[in-house]
């Protein structure tokens, strides 16, 4: 990766009752979670997010089907397609996230650290692109 | 609800780029999440859960597809199908839980108020029968 993301592998248990799939705080997260989000039913050709966090943390599990995401930060980008429940990945604040080409069926679960707070968000790449050369 | 579980509204914002599913603690469940787990790929037939927490809280989310979900506590018995992702079922300490009859591609969110504790759980409904029947 050449942002300050990171993919972390959940733990799997797999059996005859099906997949459990667990992340922990501490363990996979450097978090508690104070708030989730799930997007579902995205239709063909759509993107999502858009947008940077000031001060919240976020882990993204693709729980079903896949997608791709894109990355900008002070060091770098990335593009990557998730699309395994184990394979999670760990957004640290200020980075800029894009999730587009979701497969029919794709259930993506976000893990949050703080509330929801229209400050927090940096919505405009412009604004984002001028407060990461300033750092 | 018999019961002390009780079922709870999440946020949904429907747009044309999908369906976004929110939930904030303070809000919709009275804990921050230190654990989450995933339950996916459920075999026709096949249950899960039989067991209840001594000090863990639980919020139950089915995010797509449907199950059947039987309580037990000192209160009462609720047996219910989730089939929403917009309603998730909240589960305080000392509840018994089973889950069964998941329809294919189901998957089923679970946040957690504590970290993994194998001392947390109760898992001989005996045990549990006579640990609800002392209160």
């Amino acid at each position: 990766m050449n942002t300050r993301a990171r993919l972390v592998q959940l733990k799997g248990i797999p059996d005859d009752r099906g997949l459990l799939v667990i992340g922990e705080s501490g363990q996979h997260q450097p978090f508690v979670t104070r708030r989730f989000f799930v997007i579902r039913d995205v239709p063909v050709g759509a993107s999502r997010g858009a947008h940077a966090h000031r001060e919240c943390e976020q882990l993204v599990v693709v729980l079903s089907g896949s997608c791709r995401i894109s990355l900008i930060d002070a060091q770098g980008k990335d593009d990557l397609t998730l699309g395994s429940p184990l394979d999670a990945l760990y957004v640290p604040t200020m980075v800029w996230l894009e999730t587009k080409d979701f497969a029919p069926g794709t259930v993506m679960l976000v893990l949050a650290s703080h509330g929801y707070d229209p400050d927090d968000y940096i919505r405009s790449l412009r604004e984002f692109l001028l407060a990461i050369a300033k750092v």
